[in-house]
């Protein structure tokens, strides 16, 4: 290479995707969206540029250091969104009476914060987001749980758990115990209950938050119900009995589970899981973690909320609303980790080998009919040595690949090659669709009906 | 509103997308990835931030002006992509060896300029684009040209031409007449005949050019031949005779029209058109431009060509490529021009109406059975009064919407209505999934099987 060549590079932090990397993202993101649009999820998109007043200020100081932001050519002061919460609270405040509520949106798209860099964690990353906005009913809250479950089973994963929780529950025990003053301190604790363990969280509640070692301990047998999540709503209900907060929270919970039940889900699908908080502040009500079943060292997949309000900074009308949000990155690794997507740098069945640039034509007309019939077929564009494109045929993962020369275009037929079993049959022009459908059995990469 | 509310307001040439018009983006989206898909061709990404001398100085100092540029975190010179062919360089540099050619890719995402903002031109913008890369065949060139014929097909386009040059037609005829020391500038003003008419560009080219009215008026009825591309042809097969450059160029030519002959495209779909240069530089062999009939005056909405060299800045290895952009802004904009877009806020067929929050499990369980048979079902949130619901049906665009208070959930039964034809039909919940497909009418759209 010579000297004055620039080097190809990207940022630290931010990422090309090859082909195979991008289908299976993109595979993931269409799954996404068609269990979002099949509830009445609708799209929508903001942009990724924004007034840095709009965005900043949100997420306290240390967030705000990892924000992209700079002095436009219009001497603006502009900062690159780095959620997409922000951008549809500021984006709700402005177009929601055009939109009326309940509105449901989602939006797929990336997000950049300037974070140290480490394993699975990007200056530059996809969000995935679902919200329900307008509404304080309940049955929102049961839907969003509803997608969750959906979304996962589309993936194809079938062992996962989420775990929900209600912030009213735990308000109003806090409430019962005259401990409301010290809730963010304690949920903050309560957070760390899984990594740390209850000896470390009581000793954190007695020494940094100040409750005495009887109230560390109702708080923590709280956070540690276990049973069922109708045994749970019991024991929660003689715990919360006169506080109208988390009778309200419970009564949620338990309209919650009686759908949850009869809409079929696995037993061990849902669960009750009184020690989650969440660390964000907004929530308010019912909230969501999931964990894949074998692979919980991940973390949640798919997390979200309630919120009482989610424009207040742009607008004094009332927004309650409630959503989840995807983790695509971390769902992707997961899956590759499971071994559940599969490495293929191809998204079309069948690959048209070149004798000779003469027959372009009569390759096109073939490709022609199988696209027609839904089969996705590419053309080679050169007429390289033979065993040169089979090559480049098995490389990129066609299941079938067709060959035909002077005395094959000239008799009218085509040599049809499965390439994962090796076999090879000449058929006519005709027989050409359900020849390439037999090799496929079913399995089509692109569709084929 | 209280004054400490931040101004809820998007960047001057920033968009916000509603769902209406973000549903026809991704159905725009959706249309493009498949025809690309069915050639063969496969997605990837590139992120949105690079290190700025990747991409600044490619397309002069005007543009380098319009490069969102700062300086990050880390002290790095960073900007934003404002294309995806440079991006497509210097990935094109980095990855080749692994990714093996040829390489067909697409790659659809936002690019940012900071332009002055007027009807149609953004600051923010998606592109659509595919290549073929490291192949100099001019079957990649002829496929080129189906991928967009299809692409526009896909859209429920009819009326649309797609006008063909090649480069070594204009340069085999340039150094025929010794002009192609010229060529640059004499391009220049072919690329205005359209717009200004020949008696404007003569003068250009005599006192800008310094071409000889002979000259001048030569280049000119080179330009200006008419005729289908077979006539043409044969017209420019004596002009250029015993040039090899312009002779190359026609015998890709005659290539590329006698398969679209034979692929069967109308006669009046592909035009040989012997004025178009096509502004950017680096084209050296065939050129697109695809106008609507219907719309001329948009412009071209699919743009593209060969070039000898993609990535000469990064790598010294060759790599000659053929592609084209859609565009998809411009795109949408004439679609809906013509009245092709629906305005839809809906992704779903049917609304189940809410009569009270305590049938909240009914109804999901009915949403699940119409979801599982294909059909997208939204449950409204809350029991309001009923009419308010419908006029929700009828704005967000539902075209079926399900009744059922307690006497129907009772006796298992559902009030469908139809809400374009107004009718109202009482059916089982056994009915109901074949009962919805009949309100729809096979046009249902979340995809009905």
């Amino acid at each position: 290479m010579s000297n004055n060549k620039i080097k190809p590079q990207t940022l630290r932090g931010f990422r090309d995707f090859l082909p195979d990397q991008m289908i299976a993202r993109e595979q993931l993101i269409e799954t996404a969206r068609r269990v979002y649009r099949s509830y009445g999820f609708v799209p929508i998109d903001t942009p990724a540029l924004e007034y840095a007043e709009i965005l900043l200020g949100k997420g306290g100081d240390e967030s705000d250091k990892q924000v992209f932001r700079f002095t436009d050519q219009g001497n603006r002061d502009v900062a690159m969104r780095f959620d997409l919460t922000v951008p549809l609270a500021r984006y709700a405040a402005q177009h929601i009476q055009e939109l009326g509520t309940p509105f449901r949106r989602y939006h797929i798209g990336p997000v950049w914060r300037g974070e140290r860099p480490a394993r699975g964690r990007y200056r530059e990353f996809m969000q995935c987001d679902f919200d329900t906005i307008g509404t304080a009913s309940n049955a929102a809250d049961i839907e969003t749980l509803l997608v969750i479950n959906d979304l996962l089973e589309a993936l194809g994963v079938e062992r996962f758990t989420v775990r929900v929780n209600n912030r009213k529950v735990l308000n109003g025990f806090l409430e019962k115990n005259d401990l409301q003053g010290q809730a963010a301190a304690v949920l903050r604790c309560l957070d760390k209950l899984d990594k740390t363990g209850r000896d470390a969280v009581t000793v954190e509640m007695q020494e940094r938050v100040g409750l005495t070692a009887d109230n560390a301990a109702r708080v923590l047998d709280m956070a540690e119900l276990t049973g069922t999540p109708e045994e749970i709503l019991g024991q929660l209900d003689g715990i919360l009995q006169g506080n109208e907060t988390g009778q309200e929270g419970l009564s949620n919970l338990q309209d919650l589970f009686r759908t949850v039940r009869a809409c079929g889900l696995p037993e061990e699908r849902v669960r009750l899981d009184t020690s989650i908080a969440r660390g964000l502040d907004y929530y308010t009500g019912t909230i969501y973690e999931t964990v894949l079943r074998d692979l919980p060292e991940i973390g949640s997949v798919c997390s979200g909320g309630r919120y009482d309000n989610l424009a207040a900074l742009f607008t004094s009308q009332q927004l309650p609303g409630v959503g989840a949000s995807l983790g695509l990155d971390r769902m992707l690794a997961a899956m590759e980790e499971m071994g559940m997507t599969e490495k293929s740098s191809t998204l079309a069945d069948v690959l048209i080998t070149m004798f000779s640039q003469e027959y372009v034509v009569e390759y096109q007309q073939v490709a022609r009919l199988l696209r027609q019939a839904g089969i996705g077929a590419e053309v080679y564009p050169e007429p390289k040595n033979i065993g040169r494109q089979m090559k480049y045929a098995s490389r990129r993962g066609f299941p079938v690949a067709l060959i035909a020369g002077g005395d094959e275009l000239a008799a009218g037929t085509w040599q049809v090659k499965g390439l994962e079993c090796g076999t090879q049959r000449e058929v006519s022009t005709e027989q050409l669709v359900d020849a390439v459908k037999g090799f496929l059995g079913g399995r089509g990469i692109s569709g084929t009906k």
